[in-house]
C-alpha cells in the first residue's frame, strides 16, 4: 500500500478521515506510521496528497488531509481479458488496476471454463477490493470501469467496433508472426485470451470486429505477465 | 504447463521417456492426456520436440520422444532484484524464467528484511522448482543463472561492473525523470528494487558501478508487474 485510498464514507470533515480495519493494520504494522507522521493518501476517484497522523491508537487512526495532486493519467487502454481461473483472476484485475488501464473487461472464451463465472472472486465487492488494491499499490486514485461479459459474441460483434473507433486494436496471438504496428492510434485496446489460447472462429471474430494480430514470441507467458509486459511496450 | 519439461532421470532409453508425480498428474487432470496423443515436450538444457503417449495410467506416463526443435533464445538480460518477500519470490522467479532472462540475481538491500534470507524459499530445490515452473509455462529448456548476492556491497561494487562491460546497466528508479535510452546496447543488466525502494546510498553505488536510471512513471509496480512491463519496453 503506497497510497492509503479513502473512501467517502472515512470523511468526517473535508479535511479529516478515520480509518479502521484492514487500512489501520497496515499503517500500523506495516508503515509503523505514528502521531505527526505523514502518510501518502488519496480520495478514491479524487485528489492525492498527504495525511498526517493525528490520532492513532489500536481502534482508529485519524488524518489531517492535504490533498492538492491530481492522480496519474490513466492509460488510453482498454483490456479485453478472458475470464482467468479464480486464483490468477485477483492478481490480473490489481495489476490492470495499478498499470493504469481505464478499462477491463472480462470476455467469456471458449476455453474459460464455465465454473469461473460462479467464482464468488466475481462478486463486485471482491472485484472492487482488487481494483482498489491495485490502486494503492500504484499511487492512483480512479478506479478502472470494469465489465463483465459473459457471452462472446454479442461483445465481440456489437460493443468491440464502438470501442476501436478511432484508436488501435490489438489481438495478442502468439504464432502470428506479427509485431507492433508502426503507429499506434489512441485508444488501444488489447485483447488477451484464456490459457489455453483462443480457439481459431474466436480469433476469426475478434479480427473482423477489427483487431490486428500481435505476435509475443516464442514465449508463452502468464496473462499477468502477458499483461504488463504489453503494457510496457505499447506505452 | 505448456511445456513437460524432462530431466535427465526420466529418459529409459534415449527417446523414451518415464515420468511420475506432480507431471504425470498435470497431464492425466489437465491436459486430459490418452495413449497416442502428443505433447509437446522438452529436455533440460537441451533440445524440444513432441513426446507420443505411449502408456499412461494411475502411477506412470510413458512418451516417445522426437526431440528436434531448439529452445528459444535466451534474452541478453540480467536482472538484479532486490531480495522479495517470501510470498512474491515464487512469482517473481518464474516471471524472470519465463521472460527469457538469461540471469537473474537475488541482492539484499537496506529494505530487504534480514528474515528473507532465511526464508525455505531460498533453498535451491526450491528456487530450481521455481525456474522449472517458468520454463514448462514459456516452453523452453534453459535454466537462467541464478545467483544470491546476500552482500550488497561486494556485489555491487566487485561483480556488477564486470556484468555491464559493453553493455547496458539501467536501473529502474521512479522519480528520476529519465526514459530508456534511445539505445540499448546488449547485454543488458537490470536493477529492481525492494518494495520499500533503494535508500539514496545503494542509488549512488549502483549509479557508481555504471547503471543508468530509468524512471517508470507516477506509477508504483509490483516487482514482478515492474519486471514483465520492463522487459515488454526493452525488449
Amino acid at each position: 500500500m503506497n497510497l492509503v485510498l479513502l473512501l467517502p464514507e472515512d470523511l468526517v470533515a473535508p479535511d479529516r478521515a478515520r480509518l479502521m480495519g484492514r487500512r489501520l493494520a497496515h499503517v500500523r504494522e506495516v508503515h509503523r506510521a505514528a502521531v505527526g507522521k505523514d502518510l501518502a493518501v488519496g480520495l478514491l476517484g479524487g485528489a492525492m496528497g498527504r495525511g498526517r497522523v493525528v490520532h492513532l491508537d489500536a481502534e482508529v487512526l485519524e488524518l489531517e488531509l492535504s490533498l492538492d495532486q491530481p492522480p496519474p493519467p490513466k492509460l488510453p487502454l482498454t483490456l479485453v481479458v478472458a475470464l482467468p481461473r479464480p486464483k490468477v483472476l485477483n492478481r490480473v484485475v490489481a495489476a490492470a488496476a495499478s498499470l493504469g488501464a481505464a478499462r477491463l473487461v472480462l470476455l467469456n472464451a471458449w476455453k474459460v471454463e464455465k465454473a469461473y463465472w460462479a467464482s464468488p472472486r466475481l462478486s463486485p465487492e471482491s472485484l472492487r477490493q482488487q481494483l482498489v488494491l491495485g490502486l494503492e499499490q500504484a499511487k492512483d486514485t480512479v478506479l478502472p470501469e470494469l465489465r463483465l461479459a459473459r457471452l462472446f459474441r454479442p461483445f465481440v460483434e456489437d460493443e468491440l467496433p464502438g470501442l476501436l473507433a478511432g484508436g488501435t486494436g490489438l489481438l495478442a496471438h502468439p504464432g502470428s508472426g506479427e509485431g507492433a504496428p508502426a503507429v499506434l492510434a489512441a485508444p488501444i485496446t488489447l485483447a488477451i485470451g484464456p490459457e489455453g489460447g483462443w480457439v481459431e472462429a474466436e480469433v476469426q471474430s475478434l479480427l473482423r470486429a477489427g483487431l490486428q494480430p500481435l505476435d509475443l514470441g516464442p514465449r508463452i507467458l502468464r496473462t499477468e505477465t502477458a499483461l504488463a509486459a504489453l503494457v510496457g511496450r505499447l506505452f
